[in-house]
């Protein structure tokens, strides 16, 4: 009946792909726009087959059949083999849903649990670096310029308090990005077209107007899991206070990505002034060293956000490098001893040398520190 | 039993003024010199007559009994006219308190239910606007250099959250200073040196040592108010998640309030230099008008802080200037049209002129602003 209603409505405009489009494909649309994605390109996108990532697939081809877009799609399942049946269920339904659809599926399997036990790592964390590590080679493979992930509001929402509930600072707070490379330097974008909009129960409703059933994953239920005690205990306890807290949480997420990108902005501008006469080193972006003196005139939370950023450049990442460590770097800035040194996790070292900050790399590779089994402190 | 053990090991340290001191005033007397707070000087401390500001006085006292700190201390109690009776025998009881301990009692009692119905503003907000007028004119009156509160770390979780429930960027969740200016440019400090470190539980502790009873505040467990509910609701929910949540997000507020003093220095040095060739008007910081090109080439999220810095300059104040209204002053710099004007709250105005942004201001002065009864939307 409501699509009688539709197709009445649309037969003023015209033969087809020109039909009235959903409220959810419009809205799809205009982030889409916002976010300055391809409307020509070849996507990855992310399909676990639950009603978000759902959501967006029909969106997505809801746009490309009303030539909105004009994607090359190719759905990315991966089976964390986390739940033996249900999983490999979830992988036969997505594959039969690409082929109802007539996109390429890409699906595989791996064992999560078992490389977390290996590495002694979160379960959670384990699962989202082998998610992404999957997503990035099919894009790779298949030339892609966009991956697509499905994160709604509420994802972020969550986001935000499990990081308030960790302890962060402002880039915990910014929660997830709405788009970015896929890693710095990359031209393969990683973008979330749904998550400053699009409510759980939205992903749901369109999935029901465009008839297709999606999959409920049951560790959404499991309270072992601090998110999903996050969405059914903290969330709701908030919206008693505001209803609208998951809208807020958004908008302050907003808010301070961007004061975020300023600061960022900022530490980079410094350490490129700072970097003046260090020694080059090729392969590595930036320099090796750093002048004392521009850094110990910046302010100190500018200062301490470069010399953080300058560590990631010269070391490949920052795991386990902690607040502490790099509150001991900023002392070498203002040592009266002539050489001093810290050391970093893993055996990098940094050394104050002739007025300048000095970065040695350690005998541990950045690849053995991201599959080394100490956790972070 | 104690106080003799506590004798018996002062007793090696010689005479008086050397007894042992308690960990509290030893806390105290570290964030003292933290927040490089003066030793020798005249000091407002607001007693409300519950355990928080019982200890806070009784710590310094202990400090100058101690000669640690050489304080003139003025004790300073608002009775707010809220709890008929109990409110009364507050103030009689922070009087005998002072006398007890020999120092001088300022004392007064508004009417602030009577205020929040006349300018149908919130209770809350015009009991501390109402407390911290009557606090500065404490500090005037008696030339005094600092003015004390006894905020805890339990107050700076709770003014977090109820910030992140309303909906906050970076300076609500930087929550409470610890020492600032009593106003910008003010020679008065208002320091708060319980707020980095005391829980409340502590200070219940600490008076119970010095064999001194506190006032309870009904008040405290009424829950329709919402920071008692962030109290006992909320911030127990969170402790289920991590126990040492309040700790976590005092640490993150003073993370965001170093980013904060970075952003916040950047801006002003971004309005400096936007200031150039603008009229000057006596009286006033800064100029009436911007530069358009520095402005439009900053960064974002740098430009919309030094907008808002710039207006509260040239207004006197942010009162109901929100969001939506720096975005339109910021869209006046990418306008092609030759002059536009967006109209503030309260009838002042900035006009594009000329390849500046200028302030006009309204017809209403920035006092009958703050006593108008329109709320911000």
């Amino acid at each position: 009946m409501a699509k009688k209603v539709l197709r009445a409505g649309g037969a003023k405009r015209k033969a087809e792909g020109k039909l009235r489009l959903s409220e959810f494909a419009r809205a799809l649309l205009r982030e889409w726009n916002k976010l300055h994605l391809p409307l020509d390109a070849r996507a990855v996108i992310a399909v676990s087959g639950g009603a978000d990532s759902l959501a967006l697939l029909l969106g997505v081809n809801e746009l490309i059949g009303a030539k909105k877009l004009k994607l090359k799609i190719f759905v990315a399942h991966l089976d964390h083999g986390l739940r033996k049946e249900t999983s490999r269920a979830d992988a036969r339904w997505v594959a039969s849903l690409g082929k109802q659809l007539g996109y390429v599926v890409i699906s595989r399997r791996v064992n999560v649990a078992a490389q977390a036990s290996k590495t002694g790592d979160n379960l959670e964390q384990v699962a989202r670096r082998a998610r992404y590590k999957f997503l990035a080679e099919v894009a790779q493979n298949r030339r892609a310029e966009i991956l697509l992930t499905a994160h709604t509001m509420d994802d972020q929402a969550e986001t935000i308090l499990l990081n308030l509930l960790r302890g962060t600072g402002m880039d915990g707070l910014a929660g997830i990005d709405a788009v970015r490379p896929m890693e710095k330097g990359s031209k393969l974008l990683l973008a979330r077209p749904l998550l400053s909009w699009a409510r759980r129960k939205d992903t749901e409703s369109y999935c029901r107007l465009r008839a297709f059933e999606f999959r409920v994953d049951e560790m959404n239920a499991n309270e072992k899991f601090a998110r999903v005690r996050v969405r059914r205990q903290l969330l709701p306890l908030m919206e008693s206070f505001n209803p609208k807290i998951t809208e807020g949480l958004a908008r302050t997420a907003e808010l301070l990505r961007e004061d975020s990108e300023a600061l960022t902005g900022a530490a980079t501008r410094l350490i490129e002034l700072a970097n003046g006469s260090g020694e080059k080193k090729s392969g590595r972006k930036g320099s090796l060293s750093l002048s004392l003196d521009l850094l110990s005139q910046a302010q100190p939370a500018l200062r301490r956000r470069a010399l953080r950023q300058w560590i990631r450049e010269c070391r490949g990442d920052l795991r386990r490098v902690e607040r502490i460590h790099i509150l001991a770097v900023e002392s070498l800035l203002f040592g009266n001893r002539g050489g001093r040194t810290i050391e970093l996790p893993g055996g990098s070292k940094i050394s104050r040398k002739s007025g300048l900050l000095q970065f040695v790399p350690g005998p541990r590779s950045a690849h053995l520190l991201r599959t080394g089994s100490v956790k972070p402190a």
